[in-house]
């Protein structure tokens, strides 16, 4: 008799998405003529940069000719693109990496759940709240939130707040793995580099090993905060860093992502040998992945040409001024908010000690504007309201002024 | 102290392709004049097929214009491609399938090993000897071969040789869950409806469930030979099913696939309760995956549009005109073959009982021809050996026509 892996019955339904389409559309057959203007997914509108474009037509080309097809590709991904990211990406930062250190996956979203396999399941793991959800429900599938029902078995949740500046403080008691998220989805701000120092300092103290998730790197316009952890003295040693191309290049349906894995990253044995990472995540995706689509690989690659990144930042840039237009205006309004300066999402305060789900109503039925409730996001994200700057400008300078006029 | 998962440790270096690397390397520099034809690998060399190639375009060219600009798709997969498959690849076998039904990824080597995610450890794994490396080394990646040395925990290795005509006979003892691959790699053979029956019985009879691998099922030409487990009675309460567009339609560098999880396909929870697996692997899906990029799935879906389909079975044609040039070439040179008839692998025994090194070395030194050996994928491969029909025609010949010279 063939068994399930019952964690799985442990995670909850995917509620939020789902419920706030449940809302909408209750909202809107009982208002057909209202205009709904959407600010809660964080997916990218602008089309791909012609750079990009053209790179992606060539290499698919390249597939229909004798001379140039091409079968499989290395699973780690094609040198041409690595070593792309270690000129472009990463020696501007004054980041060192191998090729050996880069693997390119289709996503940050695959890859910060796949790591898990390659660490054993009596690992203390640390997580914020709130947080991009996939980070605790891997863990929970995996059994390391104890008995159902229970949920602080092997997963430690970290408070991220308006008092700690919304990034974690140091656990009080020992955490073999923390997942640190910066810029941060859902509150939209970036970690310091004297913050990332604090836990590279903590995670070599104490052999644990950062989970780095720098998908919104691309999106910090301020100085002083690391676009990689491996800014930080040390981190070479202890972190783990996931980037993707979804969100700096509108690759959300083209699926591109990195994982770098520092061949000094190590973890241990039952019997305290130390073990190199890099061997492990090189074995897991030799052994469970084929590498990513190469016409991908290739258009990934032209986003850091020079013309490529002078289109890709001019599309950056669009959405960071998207995010000027509703921070500056919910300031004028005498809202409280946060992000939206580093990131692509603003954080907002519910006015009032309105839960969240109540200040979402009130936005729909007030406004006709549609975001996404911070409470979906951990129960510290009660109170809290999450708007994404992925969007029309002429939306959202609507929805803003709509805001602004009718939000009672 | 963060800790690895120990059972990585308990995998074999990926040996054999890198050793025949190793040895061929060694044999040129000694003979650099030696043209030496490469029938080892099974990987395509077919360009795309102009209709793939045209959609695959058209797509691309969407994502560079804002009004049909996309960002995530579904992560199942595209109902234009699921739509598709339903129509046009199972339909015609007699199977309906529904839209929840089917799962598209970039790739069945990823899905054959993710799909353990969803099933309990203490599960009884029955695997075929000789077989596809990745059946085994994920189940060993995730503890189920026991300890470190041991290698018969979880695992039952089902002999697959000439006597049961390479098709493993039912277990004496339970197993929960049982790989198929058909037709097989590496042996080349097709496995017939009687003999798919005697398993699903099985499996029905004793609440197993069936991993069907039928990523070469293209490559079928004869009657009698089912293209998909679903074309069994009772399958579709048994069964979960992997294909690819990899061999099919030259996809091994684009990356698509599908799994067909049949909504009355269940197991068990430790209290005996039955839970549906599609939902579980929806779940896993949604979760841990973004779904295959849109221009690829665009790509796959024109594989089956009729002049698609014209094209894209001129190529395994192609593929399988080589097969029979091999097998016919070697049988009238005295030596004993399987397969080449269902599948695009000749399965060679080797002449004078020589191990399946040996007659690598033999072959490279006297014919300059490089093959698989049969030994590296399970111990009941020794004494056989493999060799692609995937390559040039005039090179193939070449080969063939060397070892009936040649050979001593």
């Amino acid at each position: 008799m063939a068994r399930i892996n019952e964690h799985y019955l442990k995670l909850k339904a995917g509620y939020l998405f789902p419920e706030i389409g449940r809302r909408v559309r209750a909202f809107t057959e009982a208002n057909p003529s209202a205009k709904v203007i959407r600010l809660g997914i964080g997916d990218v509108t602008l089309p791909l940069p012609p750079v990009v474009l053209d790179a992606f037509h060539a290499a698919v080309a390249e597939l229909g000719d004798g001379r140039t097809f091409r079968g499989y590709g290395p699973e780690q991904g094609y040198d041409f693109l690595i070593d792309t990211l270690i000129e472009k990406a990463y020696a501007p930062l004054g980041v060192r990496l191998k090729r050996a250190e880069i693997f390119i996956s289709d996503g940050s979203k695959c890859d910060t759940a796949n790591v898990l396999d390659i660490f054993a399941l009596d690992n203390r793991v640390a997580i914020g709240d709130p947080v991009y959800p996939v980070y605790n429900d891997t863990n929970v599938m995996i059994g390391r939130s104890g008995p159902a029902g229970g949920d602080r078995g092997g997963i430690v949740y970290m408070p991220c707040t308006e008092a700690n500046g919304f990034f974690p403080d140091l656990p009080e008691g020992r955490v073999d793995i923390v997942y640190l998220c910066s810029p941060n989805n859902p509150t939209g701000t970036a970690a310091a580099a004297a913050q990332l120092e604090g836990w590279v300092d903590y995670a070599l103290a104490n052999d644990a090993v950062i989970f780095y998730d720098a998908a919104y790197e691309a999106f910090i316009t301020e100085p002083g905060f690391p676009r990689s952890i491996y800014e930080v003295e040390g981190a070479n040693r202890c972190a783990i860093e996931f980037r993707s191309f979804s969100k700096t290049a509108g690759f959300t349906g083209v699926r591109c992502g990195l994982t770098v894995v520092p061949e000094n990253v190590a973890a241990k044995t039952p019997a305290g040998e130390a073990v190199p990472l890099n061997r492990l995540w090189n074995r897991r995706q030799t052994t469970k992945f084929n590498g990513v689509s190469y016409p991908v690989q290739k258009a990934a690659a032209a986003v850091y040409t020079d013309e490529g990144w002078r289109q890709t930042k001019a599309n950056i840039d669009y959405y960071m001024g998207n995010a000027k237009v509703i921070r500056d205006g919910l300031s004028s309004a005498g809202l409280t908010v946060y992000g939206g300066v580093n990131a692509p999402y603003i954080w907002l305060k519910t006015p009032g000690g309105l839960s969240s789900w109540d200040f979402f109503d009130k936005l729909l039925t007030e406004c006709h504007v549609v975001g996404t409730p911070g409470s979906g996001f951990g129960p510290s994200g009660e109170g809290f309201f999450r708007i994404s700057a992925f969007g029309n400008r002429d939306s959202v300078a609507e929805a803003v002024d709509r805001i602004r006029r009718r939000l009672k």
